[in-house]
């Protein structure tokens, strides 16, 4: 039987931070992570890939605010904007890959499904919300849409101004996964749970709701890879290991951790909050569910031997 | 075997022409949808739902337009557009659909699929476009955009100002049609083809591209009926049945037609152009294609006896 691996690309897999993010440029970025998703589809891996959508869904609420500005544009809330985000950033997977996969003689289908995920009313993340999202304003703008709405906004450390932050619960489940996994395992490629997945709730029995939040796209795609039962989890990012005791003299790249280990090492602080913590963290979890493996590394290295860091159950 | 139906939603079952298309007017439009469209699922069809986009497409040109002007962010083409506008619509519509049957303890999966369809560069709908999107622009704008790109610009009839012009070109293929028809044949609801799909073409051999269109909803959901072997099609908009002679003294509502006679009533021009004319195309091309009848309705006659007008081949 193939093995199932769920891939976890990175939003700057598609738009780099040094990029305004043009289809062009999203498209050739696509391109190179497709090349290197399609060395999986060559060793005969069914797939799931997910992805992030940080930059882009920035992009997406400042023309939102703008449109409303300038067009009386409605408003649209950020479940909107994470739907709108899935839509444009499958698609351009899902041509890039086609297109790779047609160039290499490869026939599957690629199934790009919009993905809701349940998170709780109750987490105690919307208690204290850290996610900044959309565009910045100035001081008195964003005093003023707080008195008038439930938002809540802080300002920026680097002096850019104010903006919206909202929370980032746990993912709790993850909406049509047995239908992923089914198609999947027929060996279709499934595109799912973009940025995180769009976060609804129970508003009440039977009744359900989309919500101001966002959900760590690693740790949507970790619960994912335990739910459908997969043979391994990779989480991709810019760099091809994990690092201890980085920029310091005793920097030291990691080529196989236990959860045990790692934990003691989120524990020391080992890793940056806004970038590798909640990485490992993802990855601990699919492990301590699953019992198998996760990968951290970049998209050059799907495939490669040896490629990235491990992270083991023992 | 249950029966496989397509039902094609208008763009306007979400969003009415007197709304200015707030997201809780859309959620609400869509949940009185849902309901109508329950009852077929509780007479166990299988479903393939589609639906037009017209009036959130042009929202969301609206706020790219005005986020490039405010904020520089990069223009999106139309076939981005449209995958937002997918994502969105289909999520709108998965999350009342599922609030709908968990209400009557019905269990289905709702998947929803971005979908791209294939379209010819060669088209002769491309050499004359005819279908407004986007914002109006002022003469001088409109002339200098199309000096500056391929572009063309009309100016609109009523006098609101000028806006682009893009091509409708005919739909040749819906991509992954055969993962439609059996995820649909399994039982679980898709929602597919949204705003006639994401109009892709081959711009060389193996590479397939986005291109500045908009494929008619109707076409594609005719199309993709008969490529899954829909054993009806239903297609939906705001008059409970056909009319010919329409304002007129003789005005008279159609129960049921042939394809020939409903091609003698195009040929007469009984249909206006903009509105039943291309849903009377497409209810000729799925019957001719199928052998099946098409029904045209008004989605709260979804499931309703001798509801609507049925065109049918004989």
């Amino acid at each position: 039987m193939n093995k199932l691996a769920v891939i976890a690309f990175g939003g700057n897999a598609l738009l780099r931070g040094d990029q305004k993010g043009t289809i062009e440029e999203q498209e050739s970025n696509a391109l190179i992570a497709c090349k290197n998703l399609s060395k999986l589809v060559n060793k005969n891996y069914n797939l799931v890939v997910t992805h992030g959508n940080g930059p882009q869904v920035g992009n997406i609420l400042l023309a939102n605010t703008a449109g409303n500005t300038v067009y009386g544009v409605p408003d649209m809330p950020l479940d909107i904007a994470v739907a709108y985000s899935q839509g444009f950033i499958a698609y351009i997977i899902e041509q890039q890959l086609r297109n790779v996969l047609m160039e290499q003689g490869m026939n599957r289908d690629i199934i790009s499904i919009i993905t809701q995920v349940l998170v709780n009313k109750d987490d105690p993340a919307f208690g204290t919300p850290t996610k900044p999202v959309g565009p910045y304003y100035k001081k008195e703008d964003a005093e003023r849409i707080m008195a008038e709405t439930k938002a809540i906004f802080k300002e920026d450390a680097r002096g850019h101004g104010w903006r919206k932050v909202v929370a980032s619960p746990t993912p709790l489940m993850i909406f049509n996964r047995q239908s992923i996994e089914k198609i999947a395992r027929e060996g279709h490629i499934v595109i799912a749970v973009g940025g995180g997945g769009i976060p609804c709730f129970y508003i009440e029995q039977n009744k359900l709701k989309g919500i101001d939040a966002v959900i760590d796209k690693d740790l949507a795609s970790s619960l994912l890879a335990s739910e459908i039962g997969a043979d391994e989890f990779y989480i991709l990012t810019d760099v091809p290991k994990v690092c201890i005791n980085f920029n310091t003299p005793q920097e030291k790249t990691i080529d196989s951790m236990t959860i045990a280990q790692a934990k003691q090492y989120l524990v020391e602080g080992q890793f940056g909050e806004g970038s590798m913590a909640p990485k490992v963290r993802a990855a601990v979890n699919f492990v301590e569910k699953s019992g198998k493996d996760t990968i951290i590394t970049e998209s050059t290295l799907l495939g490669a031997e040896n490629g990235g860091t491990r992270i083991t159950k023992e």
